[in-house]
């Protein structure tokens, strides 16, 4: 009795010990900076990738439904992710387990979400019903449902929300596609958030965008060649109408507009760089005025655009399958491009590391993750995926509208 | 005997669990975004505040020494920050367990380090003897110590270097105050690291800076109203020295010139704005020129600028007893004084938080770390620290130059 309750107490003892101390080794935290958590849309999982160790972690987060268009943000501690998911459901990743830790059920179709400034809110952008939701970020209990309705013709109806994103003053700013409103939100005033509506002039928003220095939100219009404009440091005098157009083809039969997500379009130095859906060109704007500068012709219908860090460099990826595996990089300076990479087909997300050393691809169609040396424009590792799409690290916890 | 046994069996499962269990719970780890560490000077440690929660973590790591000028960056995953101190010591410091894991001596007076992009390599300027010492960031063991040298009248003597910074390409930059050269250095070929040595010009450094894109690096000159900039992409084309001289007060006898560190220098939009010290005002550069657009009046010396993420703002710190209290934010756009916030004597340092909803500030002689909310212009905390200087936050880790 008594050796067997010594064997005991020295098993207790070696059990308790193992199962506790395996925790810390299990805790990934404290890496997390070279970390980036892809999103997997047909498997609706996401995978976690270190691009300084260059190593898929074993963690993936699975069972996340829908993930078209997911996008995915950071609270500013950089203790959770939160993942908006097409099926309308928030789910909040925590990044010291890298597991699902907690959702909330906001609509049955959301598209975007966004974090407060002092992360105690997510805003989400709901397509069905329309409107907002605000879910407090400790608790993941909706603070406030804001429906998002329009009259025509003396009938209210509903319109979906997107271009959801964070901006100065502890505000989120989002777009009602059907309403052709813009709203300017204070989450700290649930029972009515709805600081401003600002009119989004002619023609339905299709998304959004906000500046890197949160200025100006810029709202993307179905089937126009125009872009709302709005400064948001005076928000009263309402948007201004850009035109895309390029003033020198102007005889040209307008191709089929359909812009792709704005968060592809590049701020770099005194200018932006639109990719143009439909065109095989870019079309460059002034950055303070918005006002039409250039076409930089491409080789195929540009996708996303990306600037560099330093902001001298613009890195392109493509639509369609003669173009879709190639990432070109465009000189700022010269507006030459310098570099084709071949990524892998159908490319459907890249992002510089934060310092700029290295870019990050998706290649949907060849199931690969692809890091990009960006000093040596080489492709240094593939890693296989399932049907790779978006990648978020959790830098933008640190940037104004990501 | 056997229920004493039983109980220590049950005491055995409880302290184990106690002692293991509480390791995670000690683990600060995963809400390391809304931390900065400040330098508490005179008595050699560093303090942790968390400004989302408004609170002094009770972890406070102590015995570093000599903490004058001491700067702290970051590696990229975030595991580790790294302290220069005075003493020529450089510390690691866990960000998880939040306590100093290891340290290396590389000189008897070092004044500077930075992190190379690929986090591999910790460089330290030194002064004594003078010298460019490269650190493994894993084993903390040094990699290589380049020692920086200069002829006079054929007679070989030490130079001490300043201004170490990282740059795009994996590189580091620093200048040789008496050897009047600015390296370029490889960190991945620690036999033979300085890639380029560039006359800095006339006069000796007394630091130096990049600017936020990674492009220019510009050395201030000991008693001289001229800088040298660097343009990284063309450096075998030299330096340009360029007046921060006001050409309308051309008549007048030039202050006594000790510029301050040059990490007070504000880029924001198209413009750089440098605080002269020994003068009553600003220099307002062209960010890509760099040559001398105006002056801009100030209420006395200034020590500190520092721009807003929005960088639509400039918030400005003074020497001086009359002055040194005050914070002044001016408008980037009107160029005028909004606000000024009474922070406490003595103001050592200031930065915001990386989405700019907050400033945070040391008060020297008040010995407080003041917490300002950067919307409504009001400090919202004020913590007692031992007399705080430098403000340190972990997302440095995803900036050039920082």
């Amino acid at each position: 009795m008594l050796r067997r309750l010594i064997a005991l107490l020295f098993v207790t003892v070696l059990t308790t010990c193992a199962l506790s101390c395996r925790a810390p080794a299990n805790e990934p935290a404290g890496t997390l900076g070279t970390r980036v958590l892809v999103v997997e849309r047909s498997s609706g999982s996401l995978a976690v990738y270190d691009w300084s160790d260059r190593k898929l972690l074993p963690n993936r987060i699975e069972g996340l439904g829908d993930l078209q268009h997911a996008t995915m943000t950071f609270g500013p501690d950089l203790r959770y992710g939160y993942l908006a998911t097409r099926g309308g459901r928030l789910v909040r990743v925590d990044l010291r387990t890298l597991r699902a830790d907690g959702e909330v059920k906001t609509s049955s179709n959301s598209i975007d979400n966004a974090v407060s400034h002092d992360g105690k809110t997510i805003a989400v952008a709901e397509y069905v019903p329309g409107g907002v939701t605000l879910v407090d970020a400790t608790t993941l209990k909706v603070k406030a449902r804001v429906p998002a309705t329009w009259t025509r013709e003396g009938k209210v109806m509903d319109s979906r929300v997107t271009g959801m994103v964070d901006a100065p003053g502890n505000r989120f700013v989002c777009v009602l596609i059907e309403g052709q409103e813009i709203w300017i939100l204070d989450p700290n005033q649930p029972a009515s958030p709805i600081l401003k509506r600002i009119p989004s002039g002619e023609g339905q928003a299709y998304d959004a965008m906000i500046t890197p220095d949160g200025r100006f939100y810029v709202v993307g219009k179905l089937g126009s060649d125009r872009v709302a404009v709005l400064d948001l440091s005076k928000p009263d005098d309402g948007v201004r109408e850009v035109s895309l157009a390029d003033p020198s083809q102007a005889g040209e039969k307008a191709a089929p507009k359909k812009l792709p997500h704005m968060a592809s379009w590049a701020v770099a130095g005194d200018r932006v760089f639109v990719p143009l859906v439909g065109e095989k060109r870019m079309a460059i704007l002034d950055k303070n005025t918005f006002a039409f500068r250039q076409s930089l012709p491409v080789r195929g219908h540009p996708v996303y655009a990306v600037r560099s860090p330093t902001e001298r460099e613009i890195w392109l990826s493509y639509s369609g399958e003669n173009d879709d595996a190639w990432i070109d990089v465009i000189d700022v300076d010269s507006l030459q491009i310098t570099h084709s990479i071949r990524a892998g087909r159908r490319v459907y997300h890249l992002d510089f590391t934060p310092r700029g050393s290295h870019v990050l691809a998706t290649a949907n169609a060849d199931e690969q993750l692809v890091l990009i040396d960006a000093a040596r424009y080489e492709i240094v590792d593939r890693v296989a995926l399932r049907s790779p799409s978006g990648i978020f690290g959790p830098w933008r916890a640190f940037r104004i509208g990501l």
